[in-house]
């Protein structure tokens, strides 16, 4: 009896519609617990787990005997009828009638005793059979549908930037190079100088797709390609980027915590926090506000510098809920942003990072872009860019320029807090770092 | 008045639920022409294009001096009342009261004479805000939502591939190099390796990303970068994998049709054949019969060889709806293909092209993979695969191996059809190709 979606086949998330059915499944055994004249496989076919139980007395004895033979993470194909769980509510096993090996499994390398983390990255494909890595990615897998869903319904294109950039955009110490029939390009860094002139045409524009830093550190924080949003909007200021932000980020939370419960229960994952931060609106805050808070607080602070790992920590554990720091000092900031002189003759950018609680840490970076053509010339100048390569993006100032705003949002730190996974590389299938790239 | 969504902005596409109604619009100026007492401008905002009449008698004179200074591609905002367009049944339009400019464009490059190609993708931060580029990206849009939307409903989990590989899936010859900390690396064709191994774990996955092929040919058919969705299915059949992919391609073409309709129009796109493509089931037919009907059509075919480009136009052409090609010659085609030998002795692969009308050709290629382990390593060895590179590919034959297929869509491709452009660059926001890289 296959019966359920599209492609007729039955999976172990549909069993709760076809209790006291029979029912076929084609699944992999992760565990196997025998006592005597009774089996109990634990099973999972990538759509959930699921026990199942098989008593000699009620098959025949080829059954048996290939339940007896059956190894670890073999693939098997069973036939057996839904019951309700023996103790836990709401949950299902089944009970065999029929079992059938497709492929033994030879040994299995990941076994019941603790491997450190290189072991069990050094073999990802398989650790990736594991219950944390299957939910860590079912999270990742609703973020995505989340940020896609948002920026449709909220009338934004999906325009894909070039991986393959002549100019970097962000730091150009940390670019990987590519020989490109001859000539240099370089691995994006991000998307937004494109998505800006995209906007001039299509208002309001996201791209979603790999980044590159050649990340020298190897620390829980860094991979060296990566997953990032870029949202551009025309005629925004920062104050509507930051509105925009916290219904994004709200929106992730609210599909992860009903869509994920199954995997923030493998998980182990404490939800309160993540639910008081769709409740309450996020703190905003100024810069210098926040290292004044902070200089309270016991911490010898740097007006002039950006947030360190430490307050940045510090202000998430404080507040509970996302604050943006709004208006850094201009100098440590990107050359693109919008920039005004505060009443004590400091530079500011009109940007905010968006710093989550629970050792989140940055979620989102985002600003005003300048969009007066002299002042970005400027400032291209200043900084030592080559003018002539980001001529077309001056352009965006040339005909027609408007007041934007933008933000991105790195996705594998955004799964990482609503996972709760101590490792940035738990968030990735196939992690690149500087250590470990197979497979 | 702004209302609508959540943005509190009020956008184009929304003016039908606002006729008689005062609106605020911030927009840009495409076009102008002007008749003495009245002019008509042609605005845009990214949501859609609008006409607007300003007549002097209903303005004030700063309103009127503006909308005579106002430059093509200029940002403006706009205040007027929406009313039905003059003959358009179903179209609006906007009596002016109020016209400010945002910013004045300098005189704009891409006037109304023809220009060429190479032109305009020489400037195509600035193409873009054509109504080609526009419509076509924005079908471009809908295809990306239709797929994601597709396999979320199918039980898939989207699981990214990394685009920094040690190895390499396809041909060898056309892979770009980056320096990996050292180490040479290479940029991704394809993510199918790592997503048969993710299928141990999910049973159903897709990827959807940039990949890159070192194409040394200047053609309308060929990008150095591009985007490809690759599924793969756990538990799956070729003739399984056939059946997804109609339904997918269906579905693609059906939401196209119903939620492009505007970018259809603008393109001049007779849909007829993509209808028929909709409500007929697709032809499935075997490579050594296509080659023999293209015989009996007058071909001189090669039945040992892969299709040609003419050879899939014909095919196309003849049947007018998409045609599953089966079965090729195993030496053809991909080392991870399943194969079996057929009663006249030929070795074939389980695999097939999916060739769309209307000289799209080969939308889709896919298979079901080798699941046997020795088979797999010998096939290795014989092409002179580096094997400890593929280690892990191989585990996937080792622990639990099952029947399984995927498939691989090219977006460009399948973008192109459904727009009826004739090269393959339109259908990306910024294409990379032996050419031009700039923006």
């Amino acid at each position: 009896m296959k019966l359920i979606p599209e492609d007729k086949k039955l999976y172990i998330k549909d069993l709760k519609d076809f209790v006291g059915k029979q029912v076929q499944l084609e699944c992999w055994m992760y565990n196997k617990r025998e006592s005597g004249k009774i089996s109990f496989l634990q099973l999972r076919d990538g759509s959930g787990f699921v026990q199942a139980v098989v008593e000699e007395k009620d098959v025949d004895s080829i059954t048996w005997d290939e339940t007896k033979k059956a190894t670890i993470e073999s693939s098997c194909i069973i036939t057996g009828e839904v019951v309700p769980h023996f103790k836990e509510k709401d949950k299902f096993e089944i009970r065999i009638s029929k079992f059938e090996i497709a492929q033994l499994a030879a040994e299995y390398p990941i076994g019941k005793k603790d491997h450190g983390p290189e072991f069990l990255f050094e073999n990802r494909d398989l650790y990736l059979r594991s219950k944390t890595p299957w939910a860590v990615l079912r999270i990742r897998n609703q973020v995505f549908l989340s940020i896609t869903n948002f920026f449709h319904e909220e009338g934004f294109l999906r325009g894909d930037t070039p991986i393959l950039q002549p100019t970097s955009c962000e730091d150009t110490t940390e670019l990987f190079e590519v020989d490109y029939y001859g000539t240099p390009m370089y691995l994006s860094q991000s998307g937004q100088l494109y998505s800006e002139a995209a906007i001039m045409s299509f208002g309001k524009v996201y791209d979603f797709g790999p980044v590159f830093r050649a990340e020298k550190s190897k620390t829980r924080n860094h991979l060296s390609e990566f997953w990032m949003m870029d949202a551009e909007m025309a005629f925004y200021d920062q104050d509507m980027n930051e509105d925009l932000q916290e219904r994004l980020v709200k929106r992730i939370l609210k599909d992860a915590l009903e869509n994920c419960k199954q995997e923030l229960e493998i998980l182990e994952r404490d939800t309160t926090i993540m639910e008081a931060c769709i409740a309450k609106p996020f703190k905003r805050m100024k810069h210098f506000e926040a290292k004044k808070e902070l200089e309270g607080d016991g911490f010898t602070v740097n007006y002039e510098d950006d947030m360190t790992t430490e307050e940045e920590i510090a202000l998430g554990n404080k507040y509970g809920i996302p604050v943006f720091i709004e208006d850094y000092p201009f100098e440590v900031k990107s050359f693109y942003m919008k920039s005004y002189v505060d009443e004590k003759g400091v530079k500011r950018a009109r940007c905010a990072d968006l710093i989550a609680p629970e050792e989140a840490r940055e979620i989102i970076g985002g600003s005003q872009r300048e969009d007066d053509y002299d002042v970005l010339l400027k400032e291209l100048k200043e900084r030592d860019y080559p003018v002539s390569d980001y001529e077309w993006y001056l352009n965006v100032r040339k005909y027609g320029s408007v007041a934007h705003a933008g933000f991105g949002i790195g996705m594998e730190r955004m799964v990482r807090w609503i996972s709760g996974v101590h490792h940035i590389r738990e968030t990735i299938p196939f992690p690149r770092t500087i250590v470990l790239n197979r497979p």
